[in-house]
């Protein structure tokens, strides 16, 4: 394609509208430009990488075994209420009535819709396994669209669903799947790690991410310095068995004491006041749980982690309490709370925290703590588990030695192995060899694509603009003359881009008429792979100039051996 | 990919929900799946077809020098305010509030919004001519869905917009559109033709539509049997200058006579009671036009073009009044209108009323009719202008000695010259080169991707099932066994297959262990174009079978001669 002849208008500036690099370096560069909140138009250049990336994508879907097809996005009330979710998923679910007053809502995954068409389709085992999927437009009426594609209210997702006998072949699928993946993201350039994760809302009982390490990722992940293990932050496993005896002061852990800390409620202020080591502090959080009140504990130099809470409670409905109710159940402000002398309230208590002597809490009054406060002597908690976040350098729970590093990742891809939550629900039964009627058993593997594309640009930039992995770049390869109005320049460069052009090579012609170092910086804005510059001094010695963007490796190259020199690039 | 890992349940029985051929093919082949009213699931063999049209539409854009985007479906109601659409567009929008109550619609049509895209892109002529393509899914609630892929409330479409400097940059752009358009459906195996058409509500100043000839089509095509002209029946052009004249039983028209016609209303009512040549009745037909009784007349053998006649009032707004109107109008109930003693009404009459000697009409007076009116002496038409629907027959207004044949037709595609209608409303302007701000030029052009595939099939199919034209056949060719647990007809159908699949063809392998006549039953159903039998008696001899679905034709080709020969059926 000539340049002259492609919309892809190109901003010199950074856009105040963006915050992170992907955003800025798309909008910059003309692949994407902005409808409203959270819906983009994808430009030709930002279409053109958002095709490849479904072409990696249905290939190796392909090749897993997996078949594509497309369900409407207009999805009718009645099945989501079979499942309930038409009710519980909240405001993203976007609804919508026809001039019939019928409800529908904007399809924001597809759970019913492939149920219901395989409870009407599959009547015996002979039909299964079934992996289908699709790639297509959703809609999630996000509290907070931002980062361009990365978090959109329309955006392009795969999503596929599958359908086995037994739990044995769901597992059979779901490795599949898992390999499907690491080699889409492998093909599109990308290093990700494949980690525990939370269900969410999806539902079943195990699922795992593909995170693609950078450090503009919404999302914490650890995984080991030593082997294979990978969790998000809130999934990692923390270490049991022996834990570190937080010793205090004196041998013997005196009488409680009653301070007054006029003011002073946080750890750090506390730590400062007092002088006392936040690993002898416990932090108390009461907690509102569906209206009962849980005092959570917690050593005051580490953090709760909140879905581990809610997995021991066995409760979704668990939040930090507001003021006013933490009022009403100490007796004290924010800030001021304790386990000693708590009244009617459950406690919940990190393991850490039964081996602090000597520890300060909370007094439960207004501007005033304890100290010298000791578990089992002053106050118990009911329940004693694992409740704090991992930390970077923690011990690794899966292999001997290994130490847990953090990263910060952005979700790509996550798979699931949903059970029966959906079929069960909804009778998607099949006959089975038995003779017995049994519910499918059901994955389902989703990959955001244009996250996706967000995500190598994030991974890969520099101040110049993005740059593409070879096989999601809008084009491979851009032939320069260095100026157009020479005509010598232009033929040879012309001759180079139709010989490109016939291998079936993805070729831009920059054919504007403008000066050479305009038309560069837009390139590497773009992130063209491969630049063939045709030039005067070059051309002298019959030669083109062939750099790189990754490296910016410059090779002249004798005109007659560019084409097997790109082809070699490319791979 | 194998038979029986494809979920492609087929139907035995004719599905009562459809009416037309292609509804109930794609039911019964398993290739679609209603969801609700005009809202289809593709299933894998469907989605196969609509993405082999997609590719060749997407092939001749290129070529013709579009490019491709892709525009969001969640539009702004603001864009839709510019341009008025958002309160006439009429309940087909289908429209939706985000969380924070602003007002969205799904995109039925996209004008407004790539007028929004360039008017904020595009600054100067050297940016033009841009030709900007999608392909889609879009949303209208159809009062009427019906036809499966025919007329859906979801349905999928490519749609074009070009902006060009001025009118001879849209003219050429225009005729591109219509190359590619013929390239798109000659590709596809079509016989269509391209006729004039109404712009409708997309609007602009000329339109022509590419219908696709089937005898289930829902529209009326006329086209002349001598030269290429065509148009659709409410456009083809009637001729003017000499028409009929009909002459009375006698030489002059007598007095006026009233006689008594008791629940004589209709045209053929009055032919039998009167016994009068229905060339003779004039036809009153009251309208209401924004309030205003028009009276439209016309002869009695002839049916009133409802489009002309918006044009020649200037209105559309136009409707035929209801009884209590008429009877305010006339001071008669309906089918007792005439010209004669019409007071407060405009008249319109077509041309051939002009001509009547010696006419029959209503007397405005329930139960009565007047014989023996004569126009010019009895009463006047304050507009004479062409008003009938051309007929079968008709003379071509383009050619000498041609005649109107008439078609029924499946639109498929309809382009347009907008002009500035959304450019000059949303300001979409550009600095030419004289320095001048002008407005841009615009054209638009669409086809239905659903509504192609299920024409193919209105026009070829038989009593055995589709008989898909091979470039947009789900699966090119299959491979069958005539029976799956004999070896050597086995290893010998796998390696086939095998071959094939290599080659790069859409080929797929039934392994289905059933009767070989179900089997063979099902791929005719689906359509597919080539069939691969290996049989005992084939096998002695080394031979297979090749069949075509098309012509029912069989041949033995040897064995290691199998792939040649598909090559060659492939073309």
């Amino acid at each position: 394609m000539k340049l002259t002849q492609l919309l892809a208008p190109t901003l010199r500036e950074d856009p105040s509208e963006a915050e992170v690099i992907s955003h800025k370096l798309m909008l910059r560069a003309g692949m994407i430009r902005k409808l409203s909140a959270g819906v983009y138009t994808l430009m030709p250049l930002g279409f053109r990488v958002i095709q490849k990336v479904e072409q990696i994508v249905r290939e190796e879907m392909n090749k897993a075994g997996a078949q594509e097809l497309l369900l409407p996005a207009l999805l009718p009330a009645e099945l989501w209420h079979e499942t309930g979710r038409w009710d519980i998923y909240g405001k993203e679910l976007m609804k919508i009535k026809d001039r019939h007053d019928r409800e529908f809502c904007l399809g924001p995954t597809h759970e019913e819709v492939i149920t219901d068409l395989v409870r009407n389709e599959v009547r015996s085992y002979r039909q299964l396994p079934l992996n289908l999927y699709q790639i297509q437009t959703k809609f999630r009426d996000e509290i907070r669209p931002r980062f361009g594609l990365m978090r959109g209210r329309e955006f392009i997702m795969k999503d596929a669903y599958s359908f086995d006998r037994d739990d044995a072949g769901l597992e059979a699928t779901y490795r599949k799947m898992e390999k499907a993946y690491r080699n889409i993201f492998t093909r599109c350039g990308l290093k990700f790690k494949m980690v525990e994760a939370d269900p969410g809302p999806i539902g079943g009982g195990f699922s795992q991410e593909f995170m693609v390490i950078a450090d503009t990722g919404e999302d914490e992940i650890m995984h080991c310095d030593k082997c294979d293990y990978a969790a998000s932050h809130e999934m990692v496993r923390v270490k049991e068995g022996k834990r570190e005896k937080v010793k205090g002061k004196r041998e013997d852990t005196p009488k409680i004491e009653k301070v007054k800390t006029p003011n002073v409620k946080t750890i750090e202020e506390l730590e400062k006041f007092l002088k006392v080591d936040p690993k002898r502090m416990i932090k108390t959080l009461i907690h509102n749980v569906g209206g009962e009140a849980v005092a959570v504990l917690i050593r005051g130099d580490r953090a709760l982690n909140e879905s581990k809470l809610k997995k021991v409670l066995k409760r979704e409905d668990v939040v930090l309490a507001e003021p006013e109710f933490i009022q009403k159940v100490t007796g004290a402000p924010v800030g001021f709370s304790g386990p000693v002398g708590l009244k009617n309230v459950r406690i919940i208590a990190d393991h850490e925290v039964a081996e602090i002597d000597d520890g300060v809490s909370g007094a439960n009054e207004k501007d005033f703590h304890l100290m010298h406060i000791q578990y089992g002597r002053d106050f118990k908690a009911d329940v004693v588990d694992a409740l704090r976040l991992a930390e970077a350098g923690d011990p690794c729970t899966v292999c001997e030695g290994g130490k847990l590093i953090m990263n910060r990742g952005i979700e790509v891809g996550h798979i699931f192995k949903l059970g029966t939550k959906y079929s069960a629900k909804m009778r998607a039964n099949f006959l089975d060899e038995d003779g017995k009627e049994k519910p499918c058993i059901m994955g389902c593997y989703g990959i955001g694509i244009g996250r996706t594309a967000a995500a190598a640009i994030e991974q890969s930039s520099d101040k110049d603009g993005i740059i593409w992995p070879i096989p999601i770049a809008p084009f491979s390869v851009v032939v320069v003359p260095v100026n157009v109005s020479e005509s010598v320049q232009k033929d040879t460069a012309v001759s180079i881009y139709e010989k490109l052009l016939a291998l079936g090579i993805d070729v831009l012609y920059d054919d504007r008429d403008e000066r050479v170092g305009v038309r560069l910086k837009d390139i590497d804005l773009i992130g063209i792979p491969i630049k063939v510059i045709i030039g005067p001094k070059g051309l002298a010695e019959k030669k083109a100039e062939i750099k790189l963007r990754s490296s910016g490796e410059t090779t002249m190259v004798a005109l007659d051996e560019v084409e097997e020199k790109i082809k070699e690039l490319l791979g």
